[in-house]
C-alpha cells in the first residue's frame, strides 16, 4: 500500500509533481511519519513555525530584523507534529545612540518527542527599556559565515539512488551546476494581503506589523520576511527543481521591506558544491536573492542594497548526484 | 506515543503555543478524538459551523441579526466530525410597522453520533412575506440573562491539575482576576476580504451579503459577525491567555457592521467568577467588546452603541484555578 | 463507528449539509478511502489537480485556452491521494497567420496505484517557436460533441436507494427536471485575488498570468478558468442540490476572462436526461453558464459571446432517481 501525501495547505507553495510523487519513490521509512504515513513538511514550514513562536519574546517590537546565521535543519517535521521553541540570548551590544541595541538570540525548536528539529541564530535591533541604565557589557557572539559541510545533517537513510529526474520535471543534478553560475528563476508572484496574513498566521507569527494596518505610520502591513523567503524558494524550483532538502542557512538579510502589491522575483547563484557522506547525495550552497524589481544588481556604489532588493540569503541544500 | 494536533487551517486563528503543547499535557483521553488522536477544535468553530447551517433557513434575507442568548457548549468537536443543525422557532413578534417582525430560534447542533454538541438561541428581524395577513400571536420566549454556573458543562474528566502557565505563556489564573477588572487586549487585526470569505465559507455560511459585492447598495461585503467574535476572542488571548474553553454565551450583540479594511481591537471586562464542581477548574464570566476604533466607550448619551463598536458579548469560560 | 469527512479546505466550496451528512448514509465502502475512512473529494478537485500538472508543458504561455471535450471521471479521488498527469498531443493546426497554431492534447490523470482517475481533451492556441519552419501536417482529432451515456462511469456500487432529500435540503430528483428547463441559481460570488490564488496554488497551477500582476500589459491577474467552473458549480447547488457527482464534461468554453472584483453568477439549462445501469441513479446533462453580469443572453447578433459571459459548459452528472 503506497504512502499518501496529505493535503496540507501550507505545503502547496512548495509541492511539485516530483515532491508529491517522488516522496513515494525515494523517501525511506525513516523520513515518513512514525505515526501516520505522511510525507515530511517543507523545510521552511519548520523554520516559520519555530520562528513564529519566538516573535512575542524577541521581535514583537523590534526596530529591525538584522540577520540570520547558523540555521540548521536537524530532523524532519511531519503534519501533526507539535513544535515548541526555546531561545537563548547569546549577544548584546548597545548602539552609540544609547537608545537602541542589538540582541543576538539562538533559537532551538523541539518536537513532541523533545527532539530538536532545528536551530538558528538571529539578531534584531530593539529599543532600550531604560536609557538611564548604563550599557550592558558588550558580547558579540562568534558566528561562522558558513556552516561547515561536515555539520550538515542528512535525514537518516536519505538515499537519492532511485531519484527520477523524469518525475521531478528537471534534468539538472549535482554535477550539472558550476560554482559562480547564476540562475534567473524567471517567474514573479504578486503578494496579496489576505494570502500573506493567512500564511503568517499559520506560522503563529503574531507581530502586529503584519496584521494591523494602523501599526505603521504609512498604514501599510509589512509582509513577514519569512514569507518572502518561501516565495523566493518556491520560485527557485524553476531552475533548481531537484534542490530538494534545505540543510542550513548560512546567512540571510531582509534588505528592504515587502508590501502587498509587490511582485517578487528571484535569482540564485551557486556559491559552492560539496560531496556528503552519502554517495548519492550532494550538497549545494546557493545565494538566493529576492527582488521586487527586475534587475539583478544588489548594491549601489556605496555598497547599500538597492531599494528593490528584498532578500539576500545564503543556504546549503541537498541535491541528487 | 504522543498525541498529535493536526494542521487545521481553521484552528490556526486560535492556536497558541500553549494549546498546541498543552493539549498533550492536560487533555484527558475523553477530550481526544475517539477515532484519531486529535486535539479538539476551537469552541467557536463548532459555533460557526452549527450557525452556518442555519443561515439558509433563518437569516439568509434577515434585515438584522439582533442577538444571542443561552448558547452552551455541550461536547467537544474534533477535526473530521460531521455536524448537522436543527432549529426550532420559539418566538414571534410583529413590529409596529407591520412590514417586519422578530423571529426567535433555538438551534441545536449534533455530531455524527447524534450527540448534541451545542445549542443556542438567536433572534433576527425578517420581512413579513404577506403584509395582508393578520399579525401572528406574539410569543416572546423567556430567556435567561445569564446561563447559571450550575448549567455549564465541563468536558468530562477535564482537569487543570497539571496545567502549566509556563507553557501557556501567561501567568494569570482564576485567582488573578477580579470582578470589574477591565483588560485592554492591545493588538489590532485589519480584516481583509479574501481571508474573511475563506473563513466564512469554511463555516458554510452562505449569506450573500458576505460574498456578493452587489448584494448591498453600497457595494461592500459585510464581514460575518461570527468572524468578528473569533477575531476578538483571538485578540483576547493577550491578557486572557489561560481562558481556555468557552462554556456559554450569555448574550451577544453585533452593534455595528464590520467591513474589509476595518481594524478590529478588543477589550474585556470580568463580570463574574465562580467555582465549578472540579476543584482545578474555575469559571470566569467575561464581557468581550470588539471595536473598530481605539476608544473604550460603548454608548452615546442616548444609550445607543457608538459607531465604532462592533461586538458586545457576555460569555462564560473555564480557566485553571 | 461512523465515517468522518475530514476538514479539507478545498472541499468547503462544495460541501453542503447533505454532502457532509449524506456521505455517512449513502456512500458505500467502495466510495470511501481504502486507507482512511474519508469521503471522496469534490470531482472538480481531481480535474483541477490533473489540469494543473499540465500547465507547464501545455498552456504556460498559451495565447488562449480554446476548449474542453470528452472529460470523464473514472475513479473517485480521496484526501491524501497522489495524482500525476500524462498528456498526449493528438492534434495540430497552424493558423493562417503562420505565427500561431492550435494544439489538441489528451490528458490522463493517475493515482498512486497507477489507476486512471480521469481523462480529458483540451486545445489551446500557442505561438509557433520558429515561423520559418514549414507548417506541420494538419491533424484535427475527431472529438464527440457529447460523451455517450453508455460511457459514463458510475462509481462502483453507487446506490442512491437510501438518498434523503430531507438531508440534502433540496426536494428535486431526476424526475423533477425537464429537458429545456432553465434554472437561475440566483446567488453571486465576488472573486478576490488572494482567495483565487490560494485555490489555484492548491491545484499547483503555475501559470504566471494568475499570480504575476506584471505578466499582462493591463497589470491584472487573470482568474484561473477552472476557478470560474468551481464557483459556477458551487452556485448551481441552489437549484440543483441533488446533482451529486460529475460524470463527464462534454464541452467547455471560457468565453471571456475573469478578474478579481467580478461577481460571478450562474444559470443552468437541462439538455438531456438518461437512465443508467443502476435503477436508483439517473444521468442529467446540463449546460452551466457563468456570467459576470445579470443577463441570461449568451450571444450578440453575430453569434459572438456577450462580454459578460465567462463560461459555457456542457456536462453530465449523476442524480438520484
Amino acid at each position: 500500500m503506497p504512502c499518501r501525501a496529505p493535503w496540507v495547505w501550507a505545503k502547496v507553495h512548495f509541492i511539485t509533481r516530483f515532491i508529491h510523487r517522488g516522496m513515494l519513490c525515494i523517501v525511506p521509512m525513516s523520513l515518513r511519519s512514525p505515526v501516520a504515513c505522511h510525507s515530511l513538511l517543507d523545510d521552511l514550514i519548520a523554520f516559520h513555525v519555530v520562528f513564529g513562536k519566538t516573535v512575542p519574546d524577541v521581535s514583537l517590537n523590534a526596530v529591525a530584523n538584522l540577520g540570520y546565521a547558523e540555521a540548521k535543519w536537524l530532523l524532519p517535521v511531519y503534519p501533526g507534529d507539535t513544535l515548541i521553541s526555546r531561545s537563548t540570548v547569546i549577544g548584546l551590544k548597545q548602539n552609540s545612540s544609547g537608545a537602541t541595541g542589538i540582541v543576538w538570540v539562538r533559537t532551538e525548536g523541539f518536537n513532541q518527542s523533545n527532539l530538536m528539529v532545528m536551530s538558528f541564530v538571529r539578531w534584531v535591533m530593539v529599543r532600550k527599556n531604560n536609557i538611564e541604565v548604563p550599557a550592558p557589557q558588550t558580547v558579540v557572539p562568534e558566528l561562522r559565515d558558513v556552516v561547515p559541510v561536515a555539520e550538515l545533517v542528512l535525514p537518516s537513510n536519505l538515499n537519492f539512488g532511485s531519484y527520477s529526474t523524469v518525475l521531478s520535471g528537471s534534468p539538472y543534478r549535482y554535477s550539472d551546476y558550476k560554482i559562480g553560475e547564476v540562475i534567473d528563476h524567471v517567474d514573479g508572484v504578486t503578494v496579496s494581503e489576505s494570502e500573506h496574513m493567512m500564511a503568517t498566521r499559520l506560522w503563529q507569527n503574531t507581530a502586529k506589523v503584519h496584521f494591523d494596518a494602523t501599526a505603521r505610520p504609512d498604514g501599510r502591513r509589512l509582509i513577514y520576511g519569512g514569507h518572502v523567503i518561501s516565495m523566493a524558494r518556491a520560485l527557485s524550483f524553476n531552475g533548481l527543481g531537484n534542490v530538494q532538502i534545505m540543510a542550513a542557512i548560512n546567512a540571510g538579510v531582509h534588505a528592504n521591506p515587502c508590501f502587498a502589491g509587490d511582485t517578487i522575483r528571484a535569482w540564485s547563484e551557486v556559491l559552492d558544491l560539496a560531496e556528503t557522506a552519502t554517495p548519492t547525495v550532494g550538497a549545494i550552497r546557493l545565494r538566493l536573492v529576492a527582488t521586487k524589481g527586475s534587475g539583478s544588481d544588489l548594491w549601489d556604489c556605496d555598497g547599500k542594497y538597492l531599494p528593490d532588493v528584498l532578500l539576500d540569503m545564503d543556504y546549503w541544500a541537498f541535491i541528487p548526484r
